[in-house]
C-alpha cells in the first residue's frame, strides 16, 4: 500500500533511498535546507551535488519547509549527517506525527556526547529507543540508484518496527531487506567501518597492495567486534551483512568517500585540503575522534583506530601508521581473534 | 640459521614463497618436472610464464631430479596443484629425509577421495597427519615477489611443527607469519574460497556491483564456516587471516585467478576456454565438484557451491545463478549467520 514518508535530509544516501521507496509506489518528500536544492529536485527531477547524472523519478518530491515534509508523512527516514542529527530531529520533532515509524541511516556517533543516533533520535523525539529502525550494510548510493542488486539489514529492539521498516524498503528486484535485533551492534558495525575504510584507503594510497589490505580489514573486523562486546552487541552481527559485508564493501570500493580520503592523506594531502575536496561529509574522520575516546572509555584495544587517530589529528605519517598496523599483530592468530568472538556473550545470545 | 629448503612445484606461488624463503638466507632448491623451466631458473634468473618480470635471488635453484631436490633438505614444501600433490609426495616418499619438517601451501581437495591435502601427504610420506604444517592468508604471489607486507598463517596440530614453519618464512620487512593449531579449519577456508572467488567474478563479469558483490562474499564466508563447523574446524578460525581475510584477498583482487575465470564465464566463454585462456591451474573448479559432495556427505546448505556446480558442471547461465543466490536468502539475518558461530562447538573451543 502507497505510503507517504519523509526523507530527511537530500544527500546521496538519503536521495538513493528516497529512490527505492518511490520503486516500491510510496509517496517520498525529501527535505532540505536549501531551497534551491528542493527547487532542483521538483523541477529537474535531479540532485546533481549529490547523485550526478540520475534522473530521479515522478514519486520523490522535495521542500524546505519541514512541517510540508511531515504532514501526513507514516514514517520518516533520517539520513541526516551524524553533526547535524540532533537538530533536524528537534526540528523535526514539533511537526512529527505521533505514530509514524522512525528510520535512520546515519553511521557514526554524536561528537561530543559519543552516543549512537538511535539514542539521539529517541532523546529528541521523545520515543522509546527499541522503536527506532536503523538501516545498514553494504550499500553504495551510486549502485543503489542505477538498481543494482543490493543486500541490507534494518535493525531494531521492537522486531515489529523493523519489519514494518523492512515491508517499506523491500524490493524484490533489486533491494533485499533483512532484520535483525541487534540495534547496537549494526550501529556499531556501521560507524567503526568508517574508520577501517580509511585505513584502507591509505595502504591503497601508499601502494602497499592487496595482501596488506585483506589483512588490515581482518583485524578491522577483530576491532569492531571487540568494541561491539563491550558495549553489549550480538557477535554474529558483525558475520553478517551490517558487520563483515558493510567492512568489505566500503573498504574495497572506490565509491567510497572514506577510503578516497584515506588515499589522499596518503598522498600527503593535509586533513582540511582532503575534507574541501570530497565536498560532502566524511564520517570516518568524525568517527574516529569518537571511537579513540570509547576504546578508551570501555578498555577495548582498537589499534586502526588509534592509528587513524594519529595520522588525523596528532600528525603521524600515513607510512608510518600503516607500517606500524602490520608489525604489532601477536603471533598466534586465535589469541587474535579470540576475544571477541569466544566472549561469554556470544554463549548467551544463541 | 640457513637451512636448505626443498619446494615443490615452480609455479606463482612456489617460486614467491621461494623468494621469501631465500630472502631469510636460506637455500632453495625448486623442483619442476620440467628441465627447461630449470634451466631458466638457473641461468636466467626467471620463471617467466608464473611470474613475468621478476628476478629470482641467487639463494634458489632449481632441478628436475627429485633426489637431487630433497638431498639434505631440513624441510620441504609443497605447492603442487591438488590434483597431482598425491603423485608427487609418492616421489617425494622416496628420498625425503626422515626428519625433513613437511609443509604444503596449496588450496583444494584430492578429487574423488576429497581428501584434504594434509591427509594426502600423510598417507604418502608415513607422517602422522599432526606434524604436517599448512601455510595460507591473503597472499597473492605477485605482491610478494615485490615484497609488499603479507601476513599469513601456518597452522599444525603440532604446535612444534607449525612454529619451526614461522622460523623459517618469517621475515620482519614484509612477510608476517601467524601460528594456529587448526588444521582443518585452515585448509578447509583456503579451499572453499576459492568458489566464492569464482562466485565474486561472475557477479563482477555481470556488472552486478560492489554491493552485490560485498554481499556474496558475507554469505560466502557463512558457507565456509558452516562446512567447516560440521567437519571439526575451530569457528574462530573464519575470522582470522585464513579465512575472511583470504576470502577478502581473493575476492576483491585482479590478480585471483579464480576471479578471472568467473568474470571470464560472465562473458559466456565456456568453461574449456576460460581455463584454457588461464594457461595455470583454477583450483575453484575442482573444488567446487569436490565440496559439491561434500555438503551432501556432512548435510550442510553451501548455495553459492550448488550454484556454481551448475555453471561450471550443468550449463547454467550465470545471470541465473548470482539471480537466484540474491533471491534466495531468509528475512532474518541472524538465522542466516546463526549456524555456524553458535554451535556449541564454538563454546568448546574456547
Amino acid at each position: 500500500m502507497s505510503k507517504k514518508i519523509a526523507v530527511i535530509v537530500a544527500g546521496s544516501w538519503g536521495t538513493a533511498l528516497s529512490r527505492v521507496l518511490a520503486d516500491n509506489g510510496h509517496r517520498v518528500m525529501l527535505w532540505t535546507r536549501k531551497q534551491a536544492q528542493a527547487d532542483e529536485i521538483n523541477r529537474e527531477r535531479s540532485n546533481d551535488k549529490f547523485l550526478p547524472g540520475v534522473k530521479l523519478p515522478e514519486g520523490i518530491s522535495a521542500t524546505s519547509d519541514m512541517a510540508e515534509a511531515m504532514a501526513g508523512a507514516e514514517a520518516v527516514l533520517f539520513v541526516a549527517p551524524s553533526s547535524a542529527m540532533r537538530e533536524v530531529a528537534r526540528q523535526a520533532a514539533k511537526v512529527l506525527q505521533k505514530d509514524a515509524l522512525v528510520i535512520h541511516a546515519t553511521k557514526g556517533y554524536e561528537s561530543d556526547s559519543l552516543k549512537r543516533m538511535s539514542v539521539v533520535l529517541s532523546e529528541e523525539l521523545g520515543r522509546p529507543e527499541s522503536s527506532i529502525v536503523v538501516l545498514s550494510g553494504p550499500s553504495h548510493a551510486e549502485e543503489v540508484v542505477q538498481q543494482h542488486p543490493t543486500t541490507i539489514v534494518v535493525a531494531a529492539k521492537d522486531v515489529s518496527c523493523a519489519e514494518a521498516a523492512q515491508d517499506l524498503f523491500m524490493n524484490h528486484s533489486y533491494f533485499r531487506v533483512y532484520t535483525n535485533p541487534d540495534m547496537v551492534g549494526v550501529e556499531t558495525a556501521g560507524a567503526i567501518k568508517n574508520i577501517i575504510a580509511l585505513g584502507a584507503g591509505l595502504s591503497d594510497g601508499l601502494g602497499f597492495g592487496d595482501n596488506a589490505k585483506a589483512a588490515l580489514i581482518t583485524r578491522g573486523l577483530a576491532e569492531i567486534a571487540r568494541l561491539g562486546d563491550a558495549i553489549g552487541a550480538n557477535p554474529l552481527t558483525f558475520a553478517g551483512l551490517a558487520g563483515v559485508g558493510d567492512l568489505i564493501g566500503t573498504c574495497t570500493s572506490q565509491h567510497s568517500r572514506n577510503w578516497r580520503a584515506g588515499s589522499m592523506l596518503a598522498q600527503g594531502i593535509p586533513l582540511p585540503e582532503v575534507l574541501e575536496r570530497m565536498g560532502m561529509v566524511v564520517e570516518g574522520v568524525r568517527t574516529t575522534k569518537a571511537a579513540y575516546v570509547l576504546a578508551r572509555q570501555h578498555g577495548v584495544e582498537m589499534p586502526i583506530t588509534d592509528q587513524l587517530y594519529a595520522v588525523l589529528f596528532e600528525g603521524l605519517s600515513p607510512d608510518k601508521a600503516v607500517g606500524a598496523l602490520m608489525g604489532r599483530v601477536r603471533t598466534h592468530e586465535i589469541e587474535e581473534v579470540a576475544t571477541e568472538l569466544t566472549s561469554k556473550r556470544a554463549n548467551r545470545s544463541i
